[in-house]
């Protein structure tokens, strides 16, 4: 089997593009690194393109074992030597295992007659919120997550590394302010949005079992036309010397408030 | 007054090293930047040894107070260039306004008699955790924070940043497993642990007043010494495809109940 054992490799380059959003938008694809992140892509049978290995740096038995599923999964299997896969891998000392996968957003069309709870995002900036957030969400039982504005890209590197998998399992969808206005228009699911100022304390609102957790970016929270669309609001009161929690942080706390509630019922 | 314009002058040089940790422990200094953390730092009365801004950058009425408040507490008060801030700023488009600050921990010593909610964290690594863990329990209404083995440093400039200037009302202690084992057989607070394993579901426990709340790493979770110093351990319960949550959520998840429970007594 041949090694791959040029830098310049085309495929390769493609790979190292990958960082770039405009290459990711253009291509649908995206990276994947490390062995838990594959093992977990591979169990959800997350469509991937290919899988990349280095014999000199992978050495846990667990990564060669997800080699051989993605093989038997028809996924392509390719081997670089070490030198080639440090000039893709973002993690100093990586365990040689990467992967590319195939973005896979779920139309606005397939997200129809919603159970569950899902949370919608407008406008998040940091990659790595996003990726707990969805962490969280899925730790949570949440179904999904709705991207709405200039949000941050769910398949940016950081993402999916925060994530540890939790893209993989979520339905994952983006929308313009009137895609969401007329989706919302046609499946009445209840919206409660979080926000720092006037609202419900959240530990003693009635969430209703399906909705959707609604939150705003790091700086500037909700706008006026997403809060209008909104059942209900709550905050979560805080003390201290800071004025608010980080977004991530924030959307935990709600959602395993939420779970927590659902449990008991 | 004279404004620095050579990137070479020598306290330039020393405030680029403050992004070294090595630098910061040996100077026990370190860097803050932006309006909203050295407007904390001036409120809270933390020590500064300088405020560095740029005039070409520096727009904002409340940075100009903000030199004028720094000013009469005695802080010595820098202009420099554009050219000199950008060679230290962390942010792209900086806000033009930086500080030094003086590391401030507490004593062993000083940590007698602990009243309320604090936090004990055991190898902590992404900086970026810490200091979102710091801004969480600030407005959860927590004291203070210790740090145990080798923690990542609460001065890193991405902990200074999440922190969102929590740091600065905190107390922060550094100690060794031995100290903390001397200093707890002292005080006798009781200590609450949270694991991932087998332990009580965090909603049902009954925190006490006066606690200490023990996290892990993200990666190792609690060591056997630490645990046999639990008084009680409680987990997150969670479902879905990933098999934790985020450090720094987690922590939250647990400080607002803790905090919920307080406030309903």
């Amino acid at each position: 089997m041949k090694i791959i054992s040029s830098t310049s490799n085309q495929y390769i380059k493609s790979i190292r593009k990958l960082s770039n959003r405009k290459e990711r938008d253009r291509s649908g694809k995206f990276y994947i690194e490390g062995l838990r992140l594959i093992g977990e892509a591979l169990r959800t049978d997350f469509p991937l393109e290919s899988i990349l290995y280095s014999s000199d740096l992978l050495t846990s038995g667990f990564g060669k074992n997800a080699i051989e599923e993605g093989r038997k999964k028809g996924v392509d299997i390719i081997e670089v030597t070490k030198e080639v896969f440090q000039t893709f891998a973002l993690k100093d000392g990586p365990q040689g295992l990467a992967a590319v996968g195939i973005q896979k957003l779920v139309s606005i069309k397939e997200l129809h007659n919603l159970k569950g709870l899902w949370i919608v995002l407008d406008n998040v900036q940091d990659p790595g919120n996003l990726g707990t957030i969805m962490r969280s969400l899925d730790g949570a039982g949440g179904k999904g997550l709705v991207l709405l504005g200039t949000s941050t890209d769910v398949y940016h590197p950081t993402s999916v590394r925060s994530s540890t998998g939790a893209l993989f399992s979520l339905k994952i969808a983006k929308m313009n302010l009137a895609n969401f206005y007329e989706w919302n228009s046609r499946e009445n699911m209840p919206i409660i949005g979080t926000i720092c100022g006037e609202a419900e304390n959240y530990r003693k609102y009635d969430f209703p079992q399906d909705m959707i957790l609604l939150m705003g970016s790091e700086q500037k929270g909700l706008g006026k036309e997403l809060l209008e669309m909104c059942e209900g609001l709550v905050n979560i009161p805080i003390v201290g010397s800071v004025d608010s929690l980080n977004l991530a942080c924030a959307a935990s706390i709600v959602l395993f408030e939420i779970y927590a509630k659902r449990q008991n019922r």
